[in-house]
């Protein structure tokens, strides 16, 4: 059964599920950062899923890419699947700017998080829920 | 038309060509490291690519992850588009231990990329090269 890791509970908000995956929005107000994870138990990497998993991570991969791109008008997406500290299969989406306090560089381990502002989060918590909603 | 971005070109070694993507070993003996760039004009996201082209991607990209494993053992494999440095499409497919020099961060930007030996990198190419060779 699927159960949502701890640590990505901890360092997230909630803010929808989709088809497959669960959509989260990292708790770090420097970059505008959704997590993808496939609801499915036990799974580390891509290729773990089957392949109509695969599928289905790809349409809302691409979709969220999409929501994130077009929301934040950002020079570059990263979209990377590591999990070196957390095991449990999660896709990182992160909209970048040449002006962001990591760039060039990737966003994991140069700098400590700044949590939101509650009200900030909620905030766009709704406005990704919303736009999340449109998934087809 | 496609053309091979200039420091990706002089970053890694030719592998070969799967029907969408060219697969790179990058030049860095610290890390089983290949990267797919899809032979596509002008795309910087995967996003990007057309419907047929993101399937095949993902066919493409399952493969050299599954040879990636297989061949090293690896306890993680890192996905990842970024692109913040080099804007044409690339996708890096790392094999991650947790006794490598960058664990658990990523391999980017951490510590300087150690060059092979050509003979050691001539043994791997032609490794990778048989094993890409069996794609279906």
């Amino acid at each position: 059964m699927f159960k949502l890791d701890e640590r990505l509970d901890k360092d997230t908000f909630f803010i929808s599920d989709l088809p497959l995956c669960r959509v989260l929005l990292m708790n770090d107000n420097q970059f505008p950062w959704l997590i993808l994870v496939p609801r499915v138990a036990d799974v580390a990497e891509i290729i773990d899923l089957d392949e109509a998993q695969q599928q289905q991570f790809l349409k809302e991969s691409g979709f969220v890419s999409h929501v994130l791109k077009q929301k934040t008008q950002c020079d570059k997406l990263n979209v990377a699947a590591l999990g070196n500290m957390v095991k449990q299969l999660h896709i990182h989406h992160v909209a970048r700017f040449t002006h962001d306090v990591a760039w060039p560089k990737p966003v994991w381990g140069n700098q400590p998080a700044c949590p939101y502002h509650i009200e900030k989060a909620s905030v766009l918590i709704s406005t990704y829920r919303e736009s999340l909603a449109l998934f087809y």
